[in-house]
């Protein structure tokens, strides 16, 4: 098993190339980070995770720093150490700042607390919520 | 055991009513939720949870709906059916439109597929990242 | 599949009615909860989780109270709602008061307010604790 | 970003300070752990933060190592691992011994199993809890 | 906001349509779960989710019950009822009896332990697994 | 508090060596994985444990590669570090490829994408279903 192994630029196939240079041309980036070099182990799943990411993360009805911060509290919600580094560079790279993030997070410990108290103490739906 | 039972403020004693009179006043509203009827079997933590969320949830660095929109993302990734129902309701009130809910939606998705991927493939943090 | 359904005393094989005879025993109860009926449909699982949960929730460094509140703990943590349903009952049949549950839950909610800012923050580990 | 920057007292302003001082002489303790130096990063949530978890885990209707052992089995559920390293070491200094800390991770763990299985056979919730 | 609102075949717009299609005609069923009657709502992420889904269930070096169970497996672990009920039956359909139902359910319910016991002991990862 | 401290053969008492014995005869191996070194700490877990591992993990109605790989997306799922080591190194010794793997992986990391989904847009569980 090749764990953790990262399949540089020089190594991959064309079709690992091709995402590899897209996602550095679409970043604007002169490399990729390490998830993409160790999904390049399985080249389909690359390309899918990649166009799909590339799909969602697009601006649309939020614009791309919210969906930073989006995706940042799911990490930390999931305990994710790589996600939650990789996230905060990214989100801070498209203006997130320090007091931001240190709101972000207060909201993420907040909502944490609460999800497990709603939990516990068995609370029933508002009717107005059904 | 009083599960789920409400506490309304008719039966409620004057520290509760306190609590419940402000989160009326805060958010403007006629009642409260059902969360706060049940959490009144514990007055001090209604109390504490009452003003940490005001404090937590209060415009800052990030706007009303950026937090209502993070709230509900990290009750997604806790899987918590109540929390989901009140804050898609909170956040839709402070101006989150479907296209909004759908795209948020989409990144709690993706960011739940993407965690698993780098923890699966055993990804090693960036230099850039420590 | 045989989703949700319960298999009674009266329709067990005699695997399954000698769990269940020694439930009932053990716990002094005239019958035993869903959770063991509908484990029936595995004989073989159903004999070794209640074996090993007798072990486990035995009086031992800690009283059974104690066992039966760090249960529930995890389960409000894991969001089963089964299990909160009947640990919480279980645990108020040992002794747990409403005050005892309250405060209980707030330590529940407040772990996960701090599990996920120490996440979200990257607190590096302490000397003292490595 | 100051990732894992600590905040030492020397370098800290007066809010911090105050709430370094007052763990310190609440826990009687020469320094405060790197959560809080971290956290002081975010003043408000680090004072916030603070006399919650004071007010939560003073001795009340459970005493303080019962709490303390409640709060390291939900960092166990919540696979925090700074968390845990430091709740073993606070539960022990309450007085947690191996003995004790052995039959706590089995009741973890046991929950953990039955919590699963109760899901994956999706159990009705028995009458008598509802 | 349209919680839960099923988006039938005969209210949906040509893309929805084209999806709804190929998903009757790719798994020979009469109609769509209410799943995808429900993520109609947000028609680009309904297309992609059939399209990733389409490509990852395919037999490949797993055939399709093995990669039914993996699913199955995970919706226990995440506490999603919904996914639970859709994917028994899935894999059911697909050759899942009874007996192999039981054993999987096994699986899941002692991975979910030790990983606890793992956690909680803080056990060094062998130098053979780096 | 012994933390990760492995208890090794030449320092076993007799209950813990029996255990010892056993795995390595059972699994054909020179020594025992971290796993138990460190559950040895707690005699009576580690043979419970052991004995229920064992059980659970033998071939039945499933094949044991087949049981290996929903213990390794389990392990995913909890986000253990630790068991996605052990288990992606016991798969791999029990047949699973590199192709298999990334099958697996991206199974998992679909069925989070779609738990979430389904939990977000709060679909209603299908009559079929029920």
């Amino acid at each position: 098993m090749s764990d953790g192994h990262l399949i540089e630029y020089a190594d991959a196939g064309p079709e690992v190339r091709a995402v590899f240079d897209d996602i550095k041309r679409t970043r604007n980036l002169p490399d990729v980070n390490n998830f993409w070099k160790v999904l390049a182990h399985d080249p389909r799943t690359l390309k899918r995770t990649w166009e799909s990411l590339k799909e969602v993360m697009a601006p649309g009805a939020l614009d791309p720093l919210t969906k930073e911060m989006l995706y940042l509290a799911v990490s930390v919600a999931h305990n994710c150490e790589y996600c939650i580094a990789s996230h905060t560079a990214a989100a801070t790279k498209r203006g997130m700042t320090e007091a931001m993030r240190g709101e972000l997070l207060a909201v993420v410990g907040m909502a944490s607390e609460t999800n497990r108290l709603v939990t516990g103490w068995r609370v029933p739906v508002d009717e107005a919520f059904r």
